[in-house]
């Protein structure tokens, strides 16, 4: 097997260096990853300026790659231009902070997979859910290399993703893992408002963050419960019900 | 109705301004947009930088601000910062070239209409395919006033947005308006590698379009055969039938 793995942290996070030395218990690793943090990128892709490739030593890996650019941009660039051979698969993590509900559409973690499965490899992110370096990499590292057997042993349909999400626990704390649907997740108090030194206004995104769900069967619930989270991510986002309603529409023109 | 319109060309291109002075005939119009361009941002926002707004003065529009930021960015900020109330809806366009099939995951505009979804405001993107300031930005705007007065009739499902494309011809020529599916784009050489004055290699994202499609039901094969396309897009990600399979792997920890 040849593992490509990036994330949105940047090449010197330490859970992207966890799970590439993790796996390479197992496969062939290279990383590709941005040379400095780029969360909150979506599926952002540079075209305005050119990409520099550097070549970096990362324990574990046979290549690395730092790339400056965006997570799905890594990809790009690896399964068009700097990979001879198609990966096996693309992984997307270990990302310091979870991806959860209808965040992912915000997330570079989850966009870097999506873009993998652009590609027609299988492909799954990878979160942890904690903001700091804690020591919970490993056990997140070790789920991710459960997974990446099982898809080897079964495959993943084409254009399907999986998105992981790993609770801040011991491994013996954790409940099991449970297959999810996407959660949906709100902020409160979204924009803190300042005024600078010169008396000019400027606008913080925070909030926080609100869980409108109680079914148990979402991601939100799963990883607050202290289950692993696994959902399967589809990006058919034609919506055939409602072209049926359009049709009806009179829109001569 | 008081209307919110943004794009990713930035607040000074010529498809918002056109738009706007359209729209104003109808409805009250606040302009809220990038002041720069920020093409292929996909649903980016910014996090790690202040937001600053600047008030400008758009043809047509009551209200108009120039945000350093992405498209979602001026949505999220109007929504929850700037606007009193919530708009009637969110536009976002016209863009300066099309955004079809499965290239609105890297769309700013598309995503700057998902961000008015996710807040629950009815909204849409609409596309010009051409890459100049040709003369066909009328024959769009004329589209999305015919749009809004339909969705101010009927209104739109929950969760669901429209994504508009516009063929690069007079009005006399549009062969109709069609609902169609998402079609699939990919790019045949996609990165040109060139090496600099000091010898060093850097990346430019290229690459033709390839549409994979014949299928007829397509965006990309309805603005190619001359029509105007709309195609219902929504944000449901979990995959529920792969969902089943999944629970079939046996992951124990």
């Amino acid at each position: 097997m040849h593992l490509l793995i990036t994330n949105d942290d940047g090449i010197y996070a330490k859970g992207i260096r966890v799970l590439a030395k993790e796996l390479s218990m197992i496969a062939k690793i290279t990383l590709v990853a941005p040379d400095r943090e780029r969360s909150a990128t979506g599926h952002a892709i540079t075209v305005h300026y050119p990409l520099r490739v550097e070549p970096v030593s990362v324990d574990g890996a046979a290549d690395a790659y730092a790339v400056d650019g965006t997570p799905s941009d890594c990809v790009k660039l690896s399964l068009e231009a700097l990979l001879p051979d198609k990966p096996t698969m693309v992984i997307s993590g270990i990302n310091r902070g979870p991806n959860l509900g209808t965040d992912i559409l915000y997330s570079g973690t989850v966009s870097a997979a999506v873009e993998g499965i652009i590609h027609g490899v299988p492909s799954f992110a990878i979160s942890l859910d904690c903001f700091d370096d804690g020591p919970y990499y490993d056990v997140a590292a070790a789920i991710a290399k459960k997974v990446v057997l099982k898809i080897n042993e079964h495959g993943l349909p084409p254009g399907v993703l999986l998105n992981i999400n790993v609770p801040t626990v011991p491994t013996e704390k954790l409940r099991g893992i449970k297959i999810t649907t996407l959660g949906t997740r709100r902020y409160r108090n979204v924009f803190d408002k300042r005024v600078d030194p010169r008396g000019r206004t400027y606008y913080w995104l925070a909030g926080d963050v609100i869980d409108l769900d109680d079914d148990i069967d979402t991601d939100t619930m799963a990883v607050k419960d202290g289950f692993v989270s696994i959902t399967p991510v589809h990006f058919d986002l034609t919506d055939y019900r409602v072209m049926e309603q359009l049709k009806n529409w009179d829109l001569t023109i």
